[in-house]
């Protein structure tokens, strides 16, 4: 009978053939074209659950669908829930593509498609470490628990829904979850706070239809200028969000916070090289990782209005619009960040001016304790599978519904992220490192080991 | 033999015909993609005049070509340059047009299609009321020159160039350009005085590729932030341009031209329910009139980046861009503007974006002295033609050619525009009234006969 790291070898073929196969399902749940692959992907989950012998069942929602997949209870051993989803960013703009988004496609050891890394391949490597326990040992150490969703990328209602009503059938001791990064190349993290968020689309009408900006431009309140308008309004020139009171329920970072952030091995000009930035700017008085992992900040994500062809058109465009985000520290609620904007909007809008203001969804920040047996015995499998202990980190990004696990479970969640900072999740080229695909796998797979030890 | 008013209306068919053979060409100007719809369009024109009798030549240039005919000297009567344009704006956004831009159709007496009032319709009045007197009296009272022109919508570089290098060959009493309104429905009007104008686009980039908004953002300057940023900084509350010397060269209005607008028959609030419009906005301490056509003005004319698809994308994107336009009074020097934008720019620039700035075209605006001998023969022709005086009015949009024709032929421009404000152009669904467009081939056919009466 081979080792479990001699069947994670010999089947690294079969493990990358099958991260193919999934990502090949266009599943982008922000775009309602795309309602037939998101059941597809859903399908393609469930069936696989069935394979390895788990119980697996899809659930409908008020949106797409859950899979939810468990293993037998294993006596005196803990409970783990993986959370995951199978949904995927839009991909566009698909001309900055090497390689076809969904045809996944090998280049320099890694694998390039949208939802490598997010989070289809990180999904699999839970999948697959389970897989390997059952057949080299023919039993898990601890009783796994799956609820695999369709919605993340777009506010994970369904999600958030059936765990609130369905808490006994998730419970659990410990939440897993890989949806992030490495906090280096070569050096695991594990991930003690996340960012809230708050996700806005505004829609700003002028005259009822586009004029001539020559003969009636400067007499009509002009829906583009009013979008750029308001879109500045929202920070100042040192990086300060305007909306009244939006800081009121920011908690500080604390001295030893900072001293902590400033000793790990961050290298803000290799940072910013990397990205082709000739000058950090941000929130005035803090550090980049300090504004990117506890500061509320606030991007532009998209805007649009009149002529975006080539030449010169001289016209007032009828309307125009904007979508934008707040990213939330813990503590910011996010509704009263809606609350706050909708009072300040009119005060921001030109007379002649209509804005129509869409909430998208929102998520509040959360942290998470680091004295938990859980977290330290993540640390032990990291160590393992990476050659190297994990830091604790923060990460900018929002998964909206960590906060719910631990407020409906009462669970520590276990942020273990598999993935690079320049994988591109969200970005054209997204891609996922093989090298760290199949040390996902082993890291989950020894993760499974050291959690059944706290029996 | 039957009179001129008797031709006009036993050929008004085929008059209306013509034009739409005229308009279902899509000669798009700014677009590279209809470079052989403007070739087929220069072709028409050429055409058309050969067919009349007149010398006609297509002229090349660095850009469109142009066309130039003429008919015999009138020993002892005004020469008369007609100019004008057979180029066209872009059509998009076509899903709001009702019947397609370029299958000119007929609904409630109007000819919808672009370029219909905008300038193909204009320009054919005319040409049809030369074919008109030919056919009717075997000769014209004048000498008609006729230059037409297909960089209009985009800057006018090639007929600019080829009339400070053929001034004596365009030599003239008076040049006669029809590409605007009336006054109102029913008044005719002569335009005294254009706005010019200078039309620049800003490309700006961040980080080299797309990123997730909340791994990255607040650490790296959002391009899309700054469009709304610049485009935003461009004007004040106030409706005041921020350029440092923008108003250095503007000449204020008089008492007694403040006096004279107020004095027209212009219903603010009408204007404003027409265009949808709840609340009036622009420069302060001026009347809406004021603002058209006596202030300078700023408009954002096209601003893209990011994602503009439907639902909620988290991306902080790696570029955005804008286009915008300022309108200028006479005695503002566009290539002042740009100097001073250019200067400006880096200072409302965030550290980390690169903005480059685009120069489309410029152009100075104009007056025009109402006291000339041509001027009164224009006002005797057009209430013979519209059984009303017409009025003493400025424009807000530009001709840019026109303060050129006044520097190089030292001829009095006459503004006769045909159009109604609520014809669209540079809108969907643009339009020239039928009536219109026969009052206005009546009205250029009494324009030739009361000119040579001045012989």
């Amino acid at each position: 009978m081979p080792t479990l790291d001699q069947y994670l070898t010999a089947h690294a073929a079969q493990f990358e053939a099958e991260l193919c196969d999934f990502l090949r399902i266009p599943s982008v749940s922000a775009d309602p074209a795309h309602k037939n692959d998101v059941e597809n992907a859903a399908q393609w989950v469930d069936a696989k659950f069935r394979k390895m012998g788990f119980s697996s069942e899809i659930i409908p929602t008020s949106g797409n669908p859950l899979i939810y997949a468990q293993s037998p209870e294993v006596p005196g051993a803990p409970t783990v829930l993986v959370y995951g989803h199978y949904d995927v960013q839009p991909a566009d703009p698909l001309e900055l593509w090497t390689s076809p988004p969904f045809e996944p496609t090998r280049r320099d050891g890694n694998l390039f498609a949208r939802g490598a890394t997010d989070d289809k391949g990180q999904v699999l490597t839970h999948i697959n470490s389970a897989q390997a326990w059952l057949d080299v040992h023919g039993r898990l150490p601890v009783r796994l628990k799956f609820l695999i969703e369709g919605e993340e990328e777009v506010g994970s209602q369904g999600a958030e829904e059936y765990l609130a009503a369905n808490a006994s059938r998730l419970a659990c001791d410990c939440v897993v979850i890989s949806d992030g990064c490495k906090f280096s190349r070569d050096i695991p993290s594990i991930t003690y706070g996340l960012r809230g968020i708050a996700y806005y689309e505004i829609r700003v009408t002028g005259p009822n239809r586009d004029l001539h900006s020559g003969s009636f431009g400067g007499s009509v309140t002009n829906p583009a200028t009013t979008v750029a308008r308001i879109l500045s309004a929202m920070i100042d020139r040192h990086g300060k969000i305007q909306i009244p009171g939006f800081y009121d329920d920011v908690v500080p970072l604390t001295e030893r916070e900072r001293q902590q952030f400033a000793a790990l091995p961050f290298d803000e000009a290799k940072y910013f090289a990397e990205l082709g930035v000739e000058r950090a700017f941000g929130e005035e008085g803090y550090s980049a990782l300090e504004r990117r992992w506890a500061r509320p900040t606030y991007d532009v994500c998209g805007l649009w209005g009149g002529y975006q062809g080539e030449g010169a058109k001289t016209v007032l465009p009828g309307k125009a619009g904007a979508k934008f985000s707040f990213r939330l520290v813990p503590n910011q609620s996010p509704e009263k960040i809606t609350a706050a904007l909708a009072r300040w909007l009119p005060e921001i809008t030109p007379p002649g001016a209509k804005v129509e203001l869409l909430d998208f969804h929102g998520s509040p920040g959360v942290t998470i304790p680091l004295e938990s047996r859980y977290v330290a015995a993540a640390a032990r499998a990291l160590e393992q599978a990476f050659g190297c202990a994990p830091v604790y980190s923060r990460e900018g990004g929002s998964i909206p519904i960590v906060g719910k696990f631990h407020e409906a479970l009462h669970a520590d969640v276990l942020l273990l992220g598999w993935g690079q900072d320049d994988d591109n999740a969200h970005s054209p080229n997204e891609k996922f490192s093989l090298a760290d695909y199949h040390c996902g796998i082993k890291a989950s797979a020894r993760l499974w080991e050291e959690l059944g030890k706290l029996a």
